[in-house]
């Protein structure tokens, strides 16, 4: 149900192509920013999975992680691969696609389809860069809601993601509590810490210190900071596992030879992985785009929307939460999902809380976990028949 | 008492002047590096504290960690801060400067007066950059071998350090037990983890993704890898500390503003403090150096050289070892001290073990810990008895 000025549009840059639907919001419609700047023109890609009830009580939405995307159940249209999350999404999956009707938007900021720092700023004509708005994750959870008025989706059956994703969750059931009925944020925190931030910012000057990022300016410039941004990702890697699961995947094992070769070469299995994955991130993602989600989870702290007590986020909230961790995870700590059980506690929301005994650390939330699939599968069953779904 | 053709110097370049004393060993003597090659001449910095008894027992090494050099209890040429160990070196503190001779050298492959990547080659007349051989932490420990040599001293009382200095610590029991009477490790391990490969492989891939690293070749363009270097330093620096030690230190506070300010700037203060220890580092550490001292690190795997079998590294030893971790160190987690500790036992060697409560992180061992201090005291005491001293 389009509503509005909203319109589908059919784009043309590489940016703006993300073999995705996207949604087109003119100037009349602009997405408020935290930061006090009105985006409009805008635009958000989506995919769909699945068909919309005739009641329109069967929409389920999933929030991507940092470098996530849109892609959730298909394969992806850059890199081949398949969906970031088919382990949950997916026929007969427990978020089922014969069941509900699955979203999964590009997060404002992002780089594949809704509007972000590579997107042109229509004041100059020319990319945005880093003179785009900093965005938030409340931001983004925005962008979603505009997404969901234009498709006529009143309230969702769930919401769902890991990580960032999961803080968009929170922040959905925070800001819209009437329009979540089920949430299910998994490896993520109300508030992202000391060290976490400095993680990222240690990717954010690897980025900047390219001098092919040009002061991000560098598509007008025609290059990409691409070692940089290898760099970034390589470090960030590191924090997604864990040290049994990097010991386990490659322990001190060599590459393809005998002996240590006494150079700087990557003699070592695990530094030719971190390479890999350091060049193939720079072909799918964009730079600038990076700054600004990491930025968007260092500046999350729900709790400080609410006069520094989390329990106020969720006071007299009807959501039922389903919140999941893992062991090895050290990046979102069981101690942070911890926290935020005490706050829905507190605030009297109907919580269920499982920790994950897994040695793959943060990552584990986008692999294939049998625990995980059965508390995600019984939670969305329990919450379907209380919806009556 | 000089041995062979080494001869104290009057160095003269900026790398060649350590304001230290240095020991040139000629062409005569050279550096057999375990990759092969022979480096000659070559030369080490080193400080001495304290007065060698007449007997010549009372020698005491201390072995610095990764990015430390030879002044551990002086104030430091180049920084104006005091010696990186004042906290357990000096008169009346647990290593007792009156009471023991204490040496520290600078690591072959560093860049504080011992020859490294910043050293002229001999065979071109330009600086070594990355044609310098690679060296292991058992090279590190010949050339100090070679310098006890030169000053007349055949056995340790003891030798000494953390992290990179308790590898050498252990290197040293390994390969000449007979010289050395008691050992202290501390926040170290007998072998380098895939994680810690991992992160240091990170911090090279900056480096040297930085085009003022002119593929090592900077020193002769007039340039350095600045931002490159200190965003490896940023990044290892998350490592030394613990996710509880930078709650503490600065949480999610902002710096000097109350609000965050929806930019890249350093909105927070944990960002900021990162930003300076990068740029600091850059002032008083060479690029290269750090890649041939992360990569010793890397290639650490004792029980490589003894047939897989830690404990064979040990057997027979009467070295008295006192091994002590940290619980929230990460880098070096104490799982990494148990191992070393079940092999010095089936060694049958006398040890002692703690594992010191601390939420300071890996940076424990160079911190005021007063049960460190305590347990080093204890442990060097006995020893001192037993040693007759």
């Amino acid at each position: 149900m389009p509503t509005g000025a909203a319109t589908a549009i059919v784009p043309s840059s590489q940016v703006d192509d993300p073999a995705s639907p996207v949604v087109r919001f003119g100037w009349d419609r602009p997405l408020v920013l935290d930061s006090g700047a009105r985006l409009a023109p805008w635009q958000i890609a989506y995919q769909t999975y699945g068909t919309l009830n005739a009641a329109r009580s069967n929409a389920l939405l999933v929030c991507h992680a940092l470098t996530g995307d849109q892609h959730v159940a298909n394969t992806h249209p850059v890199t081949g691969k398949p969906g970031w999350w088919e382990t949950l999404v997916g026929p007969g999956k427990p978020l089922d696609t014969e069941r509900f009707f699955i979203i999964c938007s590009n997060v404002v900021g992002g780089c594949l389809g809704t509007t972000g720092p590579a997107s042109v700023n229509p004041q100059t004509g020319r990319p945005w860069g880093i003179d785009f708005p900093l965005v938030t994750i409340r931001d983004m959870v925005r962008a979603q809601a505009m997404l969901l008025d234009h498709l006529g989706i009143d309230t969702l059956f769930c919401v769902a993601g890991g990580s960032m994703g999961g803080m968009q969750v929170l922040q959905w059931a925070a800001s819209y509590p009437e329009r979540v009925f089920a949430a299910v944020p998994i490896a993520t925190a109300a508030i992202h810490s000391a060290q976490n931030i400095a993680f990222h910012e240690v990717g954010r000057q690897a980025v900047m210190a390219d001098p092919d990022w040009h002061g991000g300016r560098y598509l007008e410039a025609g290059v990409k900071p691409a070692k940089g941004l290898a760099v970034a990702r390589m470090g960030a890697h590191i924090t997604y596992l864990s040290e049994a699961a990097l010991h386990r995947k490659f322990g001190r094992r060599l590459q393809d030879r005998d002996a240590p070769t006494f150079s700087f070469d990557a003699d070592f299995q695990v530094e030719s992985y971190l390479r890999y994955q350091g060049e193939a991130f720079v072909e799918r993602f964009d730079a600038n785009s990076y700054l600004y989600v990491t930025r968007a989870m260092d500046y999350f702290d729900l709790a400080a929307d609410y006069g520094g007590v989390l329990a106020n986020a969720f006071r007299g909230t009807r959501t039922r939460f389903c919140v999941a961790s893992f062991t090895s995870d050290w990046l979102f700590p069981t101690s942070d999902s911890r926290s935020l059980v005490h706050a829905l506690n507190a605030a009297g929301a109907s919580v269920s809380f499982v920790e994950i005994e897994s040695d793959k650390g943060h990552d584990a939330f986008l692999l294939d976990e049998p625990v995980l699939s059965a508390t995600v599968r019984g939670f969305i069953d329990a919450a379907a028949r209380a919806r009556g779904l």
